[in-house]
Order: structure tokens, then C-alpha cells, then sequence
């Protein structure tokens, strides 16, 4: 039986886990990132992570094949360091001298978060044994992972693949990379919870209101769905919205891309159908190929929490 | 010594060349394409030319390794077919074939337009050696061209590279592909004849007037940067916003790609620093890896019109 062990570093959590052969996680352990404490208390943690997945699993690193690392940020994989990162305010820090030093110089495997997991989803997931596959995470931002013929795409510098850092609306709402009108401005989980508070402020008599208990504070990402659910007429525009926009950013990576299989993640993406089929619908009259014979599928992402960890294990595979 | 022929299969003309190893047009010649007629005459006369390029050369078929042509649409190289061209009103047109019994069964290459074009500048003009380039051609619409490690990037059905037809502005101007916003509605010479116009309208007292004869319909893709030169006001604030709208398209492409070398081609390229100075300005505020030691190189495609020709004539090349 073969092992790999994944560590999906994250702004708020690291998250590591034995996977074995089957691509399933078979122990998985936790631990508060805190990166305010400094890089090395960081790293210190992964390690700590990691053989206490190890014990839990009842393997040890012997039997592990590889280790690997997601990262929010730059991952250079040539020189093993985080070039930068803005989640964790890391810049240049040597993670796989590091985190090999602490794992008896095993050898590690870094790479992007949002690559890692779209290269999981690709190995075990939605977009398994697809030619060309993107992966694009409705989350807090709006990140992208491309694989091309088993490759993580990365671009000359490990820093492409931002597809939410792309403009689809002109000098449009400010966006945390400094742009105006990025994607990840419109489609995000961030996005639409500004979206809604703002339609809400505007119809108080909408039943989003109720939804949230009364307290604005209490919206989230669901809450015009909801809203849309219960018939009410702001929800229902606000969605039809803010699938526009998805569209439209889905319909640009199309137009470039043309993958085999695009798949969606991201707390949008437990909407399943509710977002698919509007989107499809969209999409079916948006696209450039819309008259091609074959023509890109849209899925849900099928790891769900799991593509880090799983994507970041598996990443000796495309290297 | 080797030969190449390339045919570049346009709109308006085709255009036919016989390229030596050296990567230069030994002997070239043009036919209009009058795509009315049909594509049995159409493929006619690129055989006639193909022949003609030749004696002109004094090079046998025999001599020559392989022929390659650019299309625009969508050149599906496994079927040998033009799936679909808007431009030629072309619907699965056997062009591999019919070309081929035209040319004694000389082996053919075919390719989109654009992606021939990005890949003459990737072999033997301004991108030489990249391991990822990508080319933009701002002329009567917006193309793109995608190389990665010495292959074409065309996505999984032919269709792929459509970097003209990803929206920037939500909702905008109507493109025509049936989007609404897309880059090439802001960024083609055509979108900057409608915005010069639109601003003369405007301004009866625009230099633009005095450029142009006084005749708003000897507007073209240089009035605009030639009010500039020429001092005036609202040539000075049009060029400025055309430039932005450039630099948004470029900066989205760089997130996405972050290739080694971005190649500008296209009639607006003339303009060289006039066009980059400006550009490469925006984009140290907008890329996503300004802060990276290493970002793209965005240079003026080199080589110019031939770069179609050349690029079709090396396409065996890259399969």
C-alpha cells in the first residue's frame, strides 16, 4: 500500500491527512495557523500536524511517498520557497528546507493552494482523467487552478492561474489585488454578501431579512439563495445577478481555455444545481464554440473540503 | 537547404509564401479571397498560388518539407476540417483533404489564423526561444495566439485562444460574437475608429478634424494618436482611454498566463512606445505579480504582416 501525505496551508487552519493509494483520506488532523506568530512557529505546526496524522493513520514517514504542501501565495517550485504570500504575510520563506529539515529530509512537494486542489480534483475528482481541466473556487476570493495533459499550469513565475484576478467590469467595485472590477469583486462568497446586504438595505421588506433573523450581520453566502427559495422578488433578482456575473467570468475562461471539464468549487458551489443549470443556460448563448460539437462540461467540484489536503498529497504526481 | 510553404487563408486575401530554414519569405504572392464564389474555388486558388509561390521560387512541391495554413476559425487537426469560419461562411470544409489532392498529397498542416501567427513570432520573431508566449493582435478585431513548451494551446476542441472575446466591461459595447463587452469591442482598431469618431463628434474643434480632411469617414486606427502628437486635447484623453482598456486586457492575460513574452501585433502596433510606454506603465500598478522578480516582457510583435505566412509555412513544426 502506498501513502502520500498532503498539508493544506491555509490563512486561518492547516489541514493535514494521510491519503493512500485510493486517493481517500484516511486520518486527517487540524491546527490554528496563527501566522502572526512567525513562519517558524508555522512550520513547526505543519510538522506537528503531520506526524500526528502519521500516528493516527498507523503509518510511518518510511512508508509515505512524498510529502506535499499547498500554499495560499507563490510556491516557486524550482528554489522551494514561498516567494510571497499576502494570507500569511510570508515572503521568501524556504518551506521545503524547512519543512524538510523538521520531516528527516523528506522530500516535499509545494505548490499554490488553489493549484493544489484543482490538480486533486483532477486526479481524484470531478475532473478526473480530464485532458484539460480548470477548477474555479467561489470562496472568500475567486481562485483558479489549470491542469494541462497532467501539468499544473503556473505560468513562468508559479504566480498565473489568478482567474479571479481578472477585470470583467471596467474601473468597476475595488478588489483586494488593487485592480477594479476583478471577477473575485463580483463572484465571490464576499462579493455576493455585499451584493445582498446592499439589496437588503434597500428593500427592507425583504424576506432575506427574516432569513437572517433580523441582524444584517448574520448574512452569509446562502442567504439570497434562500431568499430566492422563499419567493421573494429581491433574492430572486439579487441570484439571477450574481449568476450574471459567474457567467461571465466562467464564459471569459471558456473562451481561452475550452477545458474538457471546468468545475466549480466553493461554498457557492454546495448550490449544485441551483447555480449549474442557470449557468449552463448562460453559458449555451455566451460562449465563443457555443456551435462546436463538443463543448466544455460544467460540474460541481466533488472533494469538496478535501481537494487541498488530497491535491496537495498527490502532487509528486505532477512533478 | 529546406523549404516550407505557408498559406495565409484570410477574410479578405490569401496569402501564399515559400519560407527557407532561415525563417524568411523567399517568394510570396496574394490572391482576394471572394469567399462568395465557394470554397471549392477558394481552395482552387490557394493551390494556384501555392504553385505560383513555388516557380516564383524556383523550388519543387518535392522540395518542400511540408504546407501549412492559417484559417480563420476553428481548425480541428485531427479531422483535417474547418469546422467553422464566421468570417468565410465556412461549415466543415475538408480543407486538409481537398488542398491536399490539389498538391499531389503533400502533407498539410492547418491552423487558426491567429495561432499560426503567434506561432511564427514564437519560431522565428519576437518571442524566439519563450517556453510560454503569448501573442495579441489589435487590428480589425482582437486575436490571441497561445504557446506553451513549442505547442499551439487551442484547448480541447480546436476552439480555444478566443483572448478577444473575454469580456471587460459587464454588459457593454455588443461584440460580434454575440457578447456584450467583450476586449476586442474596446480594444480593436475597429472599437478605436467608433471611440475616435465618437469623441470628434463631440469636439468640432478636434485637431482630429483637420487629420482626417474634414471627412469623418477617413477616420482610422492612427487619427487618434496623431491628434495626440499634434497637441490636441481629446485625441490626448481618447488615446489615454483606448490605452486603458488595452492595458485592462493585457494585465488579465498576464494574471492568467504570466507568459515569458507578450507579443503585441496588429495595425496599432505600429505605434511601438507611443502604444507600449504607456502600457507597461498601467500594468506595473495592475498585474497581480508586480511585486515578483520576474514578470512578462511585453514587446511589439516583429514580424509584422509575414508573421501569418511564416508561421502557417512552420506549423509542422509544432505537431
Amino acid at each position: 500500500m502506498k501513502y502520500y501525505l498532503g498539508i493544506d496551508l491555509g490563512g486561518t487552519k492547516i489541514k493535514a491527512g494521510v491519503v493512500n493509494q485510493n486517493y481517500e483520506i484516511i486520518a486527517e488532523d487540524s491546527a490554528d495557523t496563527l501566522s502572526k506568530r512567525g513562519e517558524s512557529a508555522v512550520i513547526d505546526d505543519m510538522a506537528k500536524l503531520a506526524y500526528s496524522v502519521l500516528d493516527k493513520a498507523g503509518v510511518t514517514l518510511e512508508q509515505v511517498k512524498w510529502v506535499g504542501v499547498g500554499a495560499p501565495g507563490t510556491a516557486n517550485k524550482e528554489t522551494g520557497e514561498i516567494e510571497f504570500s499576502n494570507n500569511l504575510d510570508w515572503h521568501h520563506v524556504k518551506l521545503v528546507d524547512e519543512l524538510g529539515k523538521r520531516l528527516k529530509g523528506k522530500k516535499i512537494f509545494i505548490e499554490n493552494d488553489a493549484n493544489a486542489a484543482a490538480y486533486g480534483e483532477y486526479i481524484a475528482g470531478s475532473a478526473k482523467d480530464a485532458n484539460i481541466s480548470v477548477m474555479v473556487t467561489l470562496g472568500t476570493g475567486v481562485g483558479g487552478g489549470i491542469i494541462i495533459d497532467n501539468q499544473i499550469y503556473t505560468g513562468s513565475n508559479f504566480a498565473g492561474a489568478e482567474l479571479g484576478h481578472t477585470v470583467i467590469e471596467y474601473q468597476g467595485e475595488p478588489c483586494t489585488c488593487g485592480r477594479k472590477g476583478c471577477l473575485e469583486s463580483y463572484a465571490s462568497v464576499t462579493a455576493l454578501i455585499r451584493m445582498t446586504k446592499e439589496a437588503m438595505l434597500k428593500d427592507k421588506s425583504s424576506k432575506m431579512w427574516e432569513i437572517c433573523g433580523g441582524d444584517i450581520d448574520q448574512v452569509n453566502g446562502k442567504t439570497s439563495f434562500d431568499g430566492m427559495r422563499a419567493g421573494d422578488k429581491t433574492a430572486i433578482d439579487l441570484v439571477d445577478t450574481y449568476v450574471g456575473y459567474v457567467a461571465c467570468g466562467i464564459a471569459n475562461i471558456i473562451n481561452i481555455f475550452q477545458p474538457d471539464i471546468l468545475s466549480i468549487g466553493g461554498g457557492i458551489s454546495n448550490e449544485r444545481d441551483t447555480l449549474l443549470s442557470p449557468l449552463r443556460d448562460s453559458l449555451t448563448r455566451e460562449v465563443y464554440s457555443r456551435t462546436s460539437e463538443k463543448n466544455t462540461e460544467i460540474v460541481v467540484a466533488s472533494l469538496r473540503n478535501k481537494a487541498g489536503v488530497i491535491g496537495a498529497a498527490l502532487l509528486g504526481k505532477a512533478n
